[in-house]
């Protein structure tokens, strides 16, 4: 089983776009196949699962039961790959830099579009993704440690069960991000009104109430520095879905290649009103 | 310097009234002269302080620059006794059961009500107070240690400095309750929407970092139990601006006395839109 990774905000581009649609043009034609994380900084943007139908309602129902990690932003009609919801014009199956597809939960392949691939019997689900309420945060004045380090963000197996539904189920992955406690209880605020984009932290402080052994050792993304004076705090993740579908196996699965995410007419300062 | 003890809600009381006016109209007839906690629990109750006109403006400033320990509710109009804007007929001489009156910072007598000691020149300030926020807890389930274990809340003189204002100045007291990181991170978001009574706590975790050496031993109310799985979670408290006015030395001062608060006809649950 090969994670996505869900990156981190706030990395440069080179390259600017007038707005989201713009940016999906670029990425339709071709012309951006790398990473997201910074693009048209104002939109929304969002993780990809493309299921067999036969999988869809479980994992629909798996996602409104685990809102906390599985911030439902669009569901597709079978079949469908235009999310009218999401933004003018979408086409899911070229409208992502890059596509991962797995089979049985192993990683078979990396593609730039799923013309090809793509089936009547799909449905494409997005999902908040942190890069929103990281913004969020940064807006508000309230420093990212792994930003200023340039790394990705800390994320952690834990022992927080998700609630199951048909094959889908397994353990919450969170992401940490190091605060004083000003700024932990700010951020608890901010992020509170988001919860497409994973919502409140689901914990802060001793991270072994939450199953985690050792916090210089991530599961996934980079180790990142916690000063003395200041609390971890724990948000949902967005590799909990994509774990807990890699878990289930499914026949097929498509995701977005890490950090190259579908990026939305939605725009992050609406985000508390949606 | 004798504090004024702002108390802890919860508390039963052995008589009911219909609302907020009924009660006051018991308390200034005299038939109720105990506190308050617990009295017609749906009602915002409110701090008292009463200053000389001269000093009316920089308390204003006082409170306006530190609105999280000193939440203002109403200021009256010098000599006026009436509160209009916080219930139908209030008449603060008589509608408290009982106060304190200080004379340079010293408590000199306490009394049932002010009809001799009013003067055209007394300013009235009423501050929002905890009982307010612990209601909005206990109604999220969220379990209050110092209730469960029949005790006042433990306080804690701090190295958070207020903004001063005039004579006003000197470091901020904090309330601490204990509760499990789950049930924090919802107190933050049940306490930020209520501005009128503290807001959204100052600090969460360890003590040391607001200058409070021994968590076990208050500096006013009583110590409780901290379990290994909990944080401290600390608000800002009403007892801030009762200490900062009594270290000013004000020729007068009049509080209402401990745990004897003005019932208000504004509703709690009002208190997130107020």
């Amino acid at each position: 089983m090969e994670l996505v990774d869900t990156g981190s905000a706030m990395q440069a581009s080179d390259e600017t776009f007038a707005d989201a649609y713009e940016a999906r043009q670029a990425i339709r034609a071709g012309r951006w196949r790398r990473h997201t994380s910074g693009l048209t900084p104002a939109y929304v943007q969002g993780n990809l699962a493309i299921l067999p139908l036969a999988l869809a309602s479980d994992f629909m129902r798996f996602c409104q039961s685990n809102p906390k990690p599985c911030p439902l932003l669009a569901v597709g009609q079978p079949g469908n790959p235009q999310l009218p919801t999401l933004g003018r014009e979408i086409d899911i199956r070229t409208d992502v830099p890059a596509y991962r597809v797995y089979r049985e939960g192993v990683l078979e392949d990396e593609m730039p579009d799923l013309k090809l691939l793509w089936q009547g019997n799909l449905v494409t689900f997005v999902l908040g993704c942190s890069f929103s309420f990281e913004h969020g945060l940064i807006d508000a004045g309230i420093p990212l440690r792994h930003v200023a380090e340039g790394k990705n963000v800390a994320m952690y197996q834990t022992n927080i069960q998700t609630v199951p539904a048909g094959p889908f189920h397994g353990p919450m992955v969170v992401s940490m991000r190091p605060m004083k406690a000003a700024d932990a209880i700010r951020a608890v605020q901010i992020t509170a009104r988001v919860p497409k984009v994973h919502g409140a932290p689901v914990h802060i402080g001793d991270p072994s109430l939450i199953g985690i052994a050792d916090i210089t050792r991530p599961d996934f993304g980079d180790a990142v520095r916690i000063a003395p004076d200041e609390l971890p705090v724990f948000w949902a993740c967005g590799v909990t879905p994509q774990a807990v579908v890699m878990a289930a196996k499914p026949a097929l699965c498509i995701t977005h290649s890490p950090g190259c995410m579908l990026i939305t007419d939605m725009l992050n300062r609406d985000l508390p009103f949606a």
